[in-house]
């Protein structure tokens, strides 16, 4: 299986590399990247050298799409939609790791403050626990965001059996979120022995939560994200408040029914911890205690990979009948 | 004005001396330890060498108390009460910085597990934001909890003015919370580039915010602290729900009024930074984002400046009548 | 191929684990804990939850040998040396972890201050770039010291061409190294924000790294080891005196020639990096600037692969003739 | 006494605010930046909101001149030398924090790449442990630079003596060295679980160390920075090779001999601690081992204290024949 990425030179880029150069069914067939153009991968993602011996290249979406079986867009949004359209026309099948899909286009035009130029299209929200039957057919993936990941799968199984009511999704992340480019909230100094909220009530992956979630039942969602003194990972703490009494015994089984066949969802007895899921495609999701009408489940991810290019991979993986696991099955590496 | 110390080896110790070093108005008299008898101070607190040339001594409470207008219990919970009566009886003002005489004494039995051998015995509350008058006239000052400090601070005004029904205090500790004494979760491979619940709902500081939060007025409170990779600060994220329609400047009023004389407190227009506060007796408090029914509030302290030695020689100042500020009108060490 | 783990619970163990289970020729028989015997591997290595559905065992080392072609023995000095013999007696292949066989034994005993109960026992060097065909041919390999691996690499080719008089090694560790076990320098507060010389000049990778060195030719060597605020990774500056003017290219061209068909070693033109290397076999080798007589190299590796359990499996590889790079051919997880 | 900062928006700006508020003699007469004119410091500096009332001001340096009595230039090198002259015209004391006056001014010319407008002015090298007599003449001083400042105070006792031959500094800093624009190296994923090495044989500090420790005497001098996961501190390794056997003791004395009458150096038995100097004006020397023809001598200093506003600020009191200690007799922020 060929496989093709556009914008390679970023975070996702450099961890959907670092994860299909093990795959098995894999084969890299083009790299794009304007600004890198003809250099040599390794000189942008060290981590890769000797491993992967290929070049940036500066070729049009058409170009990508002769050589591919499945192309992962790994530009910012707005950028995504721009090629998505070719790409899907020449057969190719997508992935789009990027926000451009996710959401209902009105939404999507409101939250993102652009003119959605390929609306009507219609793409699966690559979220496998929730999606896969959809995703399994699906030419088009819309790649979820970091957050709305770790969000939604510790809630899902409580809001599907219409026990929630309300929840406040008190998240953490790693700074790798932020991407590449140095910027006031990734200058160390702003950012060691600190926690910074930011985007208090309106960071854009609260509608694709809320998208999501409702889809399962109805339920009132706030989200409030912080970054943390960590390269990867989020921790989502989210605070359920139930309709009516549960015991944490009862809570529990509702999360492992619905994840029994998840090979990437791990229910723990504990709480999670971020060192376990690090450079993994694990969500672990633990915690479960009740208290009155409040439940806390906690869930950690790794945002580059569960949150971004695990699931990438995870959902090509699906869309091509592969085993899921497929290049995906390893450890975090702890500690 | 004479000052005693009582546990001087550990943090809190370490701490308040590194500000008693630098009042006006105090003379440190005898610090005890143990563990450190006969020892320089300067062995275990070594950024006092050449400011502090003093031994940790092994003497009873009486003794200290014979050389002592104040004495700070800088020892853990249970220790302290074994000497107060000692103190207070001899004539000596007492500010207490463990849990001794925090909570109702049912509660502190049922909470901390022992029997308080010295009940009945009463103390101030010593947030002077909340309690300067009682703290004025008091012998005994039991100094708040780190997370008390600034959860309280965070909510007060709301909960005071009656317009919050509820309120998830999602906490975020630096982990010199920990204390001196190596610990799984003080290894640094355990907790940096990591963030680790604990305690979710059973908090022992939990029933004091809960007391001193509904001395206000009515209000369901839940709290959930985590460890963040971070020596000191503590920030918290309080999500507050309202009974009632307010726009968000109606609540910066209700901050802005409260704290309008208050020296160490700080009502921002954007969000508290640790930084900002790191060495620090200030509170900062910011955001006040309302979204729908929710207000969310965020804190920032050093805890173990506001949040413990530094709170503790407020409340010696106030006790004795200085200036609020004497020896506490630094900036943080930002960055 | 049947692989069994002495002493399976500490960090070596748990990174044999994350790495074994992905290997392409290795089943795991066995994994050892006196601590954790009967319970499930994942609860002392959560990251390899549902990867790994095994228990520790506490069975005897000839139980183990039993069912295991090759056992890696990842206990302290001086608890290796118990169970080798009887390992070795049962035709099972050895790699040590610890410090038992690297050394002359004389030496060994001055340094590790213990009687060695199996001397004259002859055990291959396991720095495959060093002792490959040794190796090839050994059925105990003495899995070198994570310093050593760093240092040596930096210097062979310089030393080996008779160009080095005199070496500072000055050394930069991940906190890993320290172990599992929690201690005052592991202790947040004091490694956090700080960097930490120790054992200045009597580190017990001192005489490994002297050994190994001067049987390439004669060379004044230095050893300063410091721990730096990070969990995995050591960064070795060595600055190398030379006796005879050299240019920065015939520095590199040294190397190149020397490491040209090294799988894992990756001569940089700029200045290897942690992060490059995380979690990887790599030993990435850059700098080579010249200023007089002192020539600047630097190595950096994964103390916990390359430095320790991926190169046990590095050395497995190669006494079973299987390809180097099987269960190792991974790029570092960065950023 | 009227001090006037500028280039107030800084990090070395911020340091000096953080200081001067709680200086005795001191009173801020003006602070400028041309990007914040207008704007309240603590826009820029949280940490000193309702400590510092003051506005930045867009003003010449003749203007802040007519209202100080002594001028700190905290901006870039090449802009200090600018306004030197024409504040030294007026009478105003200055110093200055930049490079522009520390070297000789061919040596400056060769190695910042700028012709020198103000060549043949007299300033005085401001490290007071070696310049004292000369700065409180001064009407000029130089600021050292953040590593010379750790580097010389390591090595001069030796040096002076003409035991040292060949030094290798090989220096540790935190990352706010780098200053307040975010960059690639100040890229949290870039510092943090990581330690970079950089202009390895050429940092401009080098031949600033080289000036002034060959001042005292002939030595060979080598310099090798690091930027390691820290917000403040150096740390210096000190390779020193000494000409004749020494004893530990007798290195010991040379220190504590030189050092004996100074306020801000600390000479330990153990080795030195970034913690034990955060934010304080200490230089803390130790280690001293003796391996051979090798000492080592460690230091550690707050890069923003001792090694920039903290060592300004002790300058200025020698200038003016205050305390030496005054505004600077704080412990470090431990832990």
């Amino acid at each position: 299986m060929k496989v093709g990425i556009i914008g390679g030179s970023g975070y996702t880029g450099g961890e959907l590399l670092r994860l299909l150069v093990n795959h098995p069914d894999a084969e890299i067939s083009a790299v794009t990247s304007r600004t890198f153009k003809g250099k040599p991968i390794s000189v942008v993602h060290p981590h890769l050298s000797k491993i992967l011996d290929m070049h940036f290249e500066d070729i049009s979406a058409g170009e990508v799409a002769k050589h591919s079986d499945i192309v992962f867009m790994a530009v910012p949004h707005k950028a995504a939609m721009e090629h998505v359209p070719e790409l899907l026309a020449q057969g190719t099948k997508v992935v789009d790791l990027s926000a451009d899909y996710r959401l209902d286009y009105d939404i999507y035009e409101a939250v993102y403050g652009v003119t959605h130029t390929d609306r009507g299209r219609k793409a699966a929200y690559g979220l496998p626990e929730l999606h896969r039957a959809e995703i399994k057919r699906a030419n088009l993936v819309a790649n979820p965001g970091c957050y709305p990941t770790g969000a939604i799968l510790a809630a899902a199984p409580l809001v599907k059996a219409g026990k929630a009511s309300r929840i406040v999704f008190d998240s953490k992340t790693g700074i790798s979120g932020a991407g590449m480019i140095p910027s006031e909230v990734t200058h160390y100094p702003n950012i060691a022995e600190n926690i910074v909220p930011y985007q208090i009530t309106k960071h854009r992956h609260l509608p694709e939560i809320l998208q999501e979630l409702t889809r399962l039942n109805k339920c009132k969602i706030h989200f409030t994200p912080h970054v943390i003194p960590a390269i990867r990972g989020i921790l989502t703490t989210a605070h359920i408040f139930i309709k009516s009494k549960m015991s944490r015994e009862e809570v529990v089984e509702l999360y492992q029914k619905m994840y029994a066949d998840e090979t990437f969802v791990r229910i723990l007895d504990g709480v999670p911890s971020l060192s376990a899921v690090r450079g993994s495609n694990f969500c672990d999701i633990g915690c479960f205690e009740v208290e009155g009408d409040r439940v806390i489940v906690i869930s950690a991810i790794d945002n580059m990979v569960k949150g971004a290019s695990g699931q990438a991979t995870q959902n090509m993986n699906i869309m091509f009948g592969l085993d899921e696991k497929a290049g995906l099955w390893m450890p975090g590496v702890a500690p």
